[in-house]
């Protein structure tokens, strides 16, 4: 694809000359902006003669715009973690690798792509936020989505061997999603159900993993055991039968990670433990007004 | 993602137990599962009674299910690999490791994918056909393009090993999108026109790059030397300066690469140069009509 | 909306003039259109300045361009139809006035959108067939979904004089929808669909209002007579204890009515009856092939 | 259509008895509500098996569901309207009956529709706002612009006699279209925007007919005149050469028609001239704030 663009460059500047003339008539930037369009569809429709039979074929695509003035969200989800987790064995009931790397690979999307103000991750999705009045690849959904997925997908196995001691035992796959947000309330709702679910889901598989990691239950019996049980239920059993405050337990595992840009300058010593020198991963809560306070990203 | 899935799962099972009687009284296996969804959707929701508040926001995803009974195309184009192909010294015009490297990605992509029935790929692009009546994520654009996406992508990567010498110097990505073709000979003028683009391509690079490396031009005296050519000059150009019948340049470079699946039982031998024990790699013409008669894909 | 454009027009030909030479170096039609286009708006932005801080929201519009080489068809239905027809007396099960009014505003839709082939309408139902290869209103589904919407109404608001003795009490109006089939058997599916519906719709109406009518019952009574019999029941009712033949029964009910061009030179007799001299109105059987034999309509 | 629906609810209730004691031991209404949906399909499916070879053409419809939480305009426009104003010799350079007659349609689709929260028309379009958390149509798209542009359709030509001498020659139309805003200073901007095409409009058009209808020019002169003109020079012309105060012109001509909704009780007296009970035609600037500031209808 990136040739055939360079060659019509090529063709466009050379046939300018004969147009000099021309040229010299046209004033104003947009008129020669335009003028420059007109040779340029000349040229590049003879060119592609040989190929103009089957071009028609290219009106089949769709328009998928999104809407202006939203907030543009990417998530990605992983393909099959259930199996990829057990086949490279993740700790339970979290791995702190595959957290890291997740997080990793998501710094890189960040910096792929300026126009991503935050992104939010747990488990094995992360969610991009697109500020939202760019208009990058023309808001297109599908360009977006794509790009975003590949390059999260790309940069988890680059850098698996950076987090892994074992090596990957087959390509891993995300799947991802554009869903558009029209005020910002609704995209921290969006933020806060995502870091919900990272909760519900921690506790319970806290609860589950304790009961048969330290407890000896059979996943069977474990399930059983936290069938119909509450928040509280679940905090209590792992309290009062093996000693474990739940709000304990790592940030990371409870709150999921938060990628922000901060471009203040550091000195050599804060910098450590960033993603990257521009962005910064925390593992806070992001439900609440605080956290919204101290950054002001979505003003 | 999946244990929220396998969770639910366990509720639904051991909250049936109390409902045997009702269940007892619903024969026919449609009553059987609407009931099922029935009683499942009851307690899913008490569950996720703490993530209810910010749930809402799921409603402002988009249904994107793909027209039925039309051909669907995938197609992942590589992102800036302009500048991707000079960081890791491909060769000029064309690189067979790279192009080997596409082919054995996009056979990663169709194992993974039964109901993709052929694949076709140049330069750094491949197209992914779907048939017509599959509803594999209930033909949802978004799943379907994004998860050949990253697919793609992840094969690209996990396999550079085995057809580079150099280790990749960043994570590659590759876009992708889904154009609909109604009817199979829309698909068709598709398919030859991505072939009729390898092949203007291919002839333009080929001249170019022979100008160069032999000809001892400048890019800039290369690219006016060609510009204004027909296909007629620049086979001339390489035959009666240079002696290169561009006929007899490799098919993999002028024709592209067409994967397709061939289940007959094959010998050690005929197996040999496959991609995979069902997949084929063919180098061959995809506009005239023999290929298509040979294999019956699109019937 | 009319005005601005020949506002527009004025102005593009007047400034025409001081380009006048370099008009002249632009030769093949293409070029000249281009430029028409470039000279133009240069000059109907400036024209346009006033109103340019708040045009940044045409944006925001969607383009909903139906996918090329499909069928077209838009259905239109009656809303609130069932209070509709008792407010102004319908005859039960079927009032004839008010299906020939139909078909004389679906024969004005066709009048007005040549690229209509067939139309097919029942109870207060009319779908409409765009031939597929067709480009009006570049195929946008909102311009052609409304535009059919608005002239069935208003042709059928129109004509009632000419249907109705009694005056209409309110305006009626009627939703619409565009949904696109891929194949020609696809197509037939739809319309045997629309037409299948239209026999279990007449045969239930005919045997209940037969019930209520003639047989005394009451709304109840016949509902409850109804309930769970298949079409031979109905049938045997309707026959036994009746007397009716439903297979007597009118066409027009039984089938629905089905519009389609016919612009052989007719003599005035043969004209008689006709919706328009070109559109003929027939109500026939279109599930099976003979229909579509007699009619090449859909090749 | 609307038949179907109640014959299947008819055999619904019918059938329920048989299902009391199952009834029984479903509390909650939404369990209740499962249920009843259970039976209802069960049984809607056994009626409708004729018709069953056919009915997988409906999964052919797409969901045209509006983002939630955005606002949605419905603007239809005249088709062929300046054909139609001559036929009906509209008077130049505006028409009050056809003005009135638009604003009188207008209302009547705002009282079928009581999401609409205001309307805003000019010449011979007319944009609906709905309330950005309504839920009518489940918000899709299909259904609330042919439902608009029908009703307002339906009314135009009903209500013709009222404001007309002549008869209607034809059916006139309209299209329609949906716009989707996220946030209300979009609205309003999309407001504005339709009140300065107004103005811009109306200002050429007074120009041009009192150069030709008190100035006796040509069309053609007329045009030649106000070529290249900026507002300055037009309100000159009319001011210098016939006296006339551009901004002394009807509100109605130079503001458009905006209807709100307004609920408080009125004397008979203040309720003249309104449109109905609850809906007031206004003709005022909607571009500043004051209107909004007088009229909480966006908050």
């Amino acid at each position: 694809m990136y040739i055939i663009v360079k060659n019509n460059f090529q063709i466009r500047t050379t046939c300018f000359e004969g147009f000099k003339s021309m040229k010299a008539a046209l004033v104003s930037t947009k008129l020669h902006h335009l003028y420059r369009n007109l040779i340029w569809r000349s040229f590049s429709t003879k060119f592609a003669m040989a190929n103009s039979k089957f071009e028609y074929v290219r009106n089949f695509e769709t328009d998928d715009r999104c809407l202006p003035n939203t907030w543009i969200v990417v998530r990605v989800d992983g393909r099959g973690f259930h199996k990829f987790s057990e086949k490279h064995e993740f700790a339970k009931p979290n791995d702190k690798r595959s957290l890291d790397l997740m997080g990793k690979a998501a710094g890189r999307v960040m910096t792929e792509f300026k126009e991503i103000c935050l992104a939010y991750g747990q488990s094995d999705e992360f969610s991009f936020v697109f500020k939202r009045d760019m208009d990058l690849h023309k808001r297109r959904a599908s360009k977006l989505m794509t790009s975003v997925a590949s390059i999260f997908t790309s940069a988890f196995v680059f850098h698996w061997p950076q987090f892994f001691d074992i090596p990957l035992k087959y390509p891993p796959s995300f799947d991802g999603r554009v869903v558009l947000y029209p005020s910002t309330q609704n995209l921290r709702d969006y933020l806060s159900w995502r870091q919900a679910d990272c909760h519900i889901n921690n506790l319970y598989n806290t609860a589950f993993w304790t009961l048969v990691l330290k407890g000896n239950l059979t996943n069977a019996e474990a399930e059983k055991r936290l069938c119909g049980t509450f928040a509280n239920d679940k905090n209590e059993i792992l309290f009062s039968e093996f000693g474990i405050n739940y709000n304990n337990e790592p940030q990371l595992f409870r709150k999921g990670t938060v990628l922000v840009r901060d471009k203040k300058k550091k000195s050599e010593e804060e910098l450590e433990g960033r993603l990257t020198k521009d962005i910064l991963a925390l593992n806070e809560d992001i439900i609440g007004d605080a956290f919204w306070n101290n950054h002001k990203i979505l003003d």
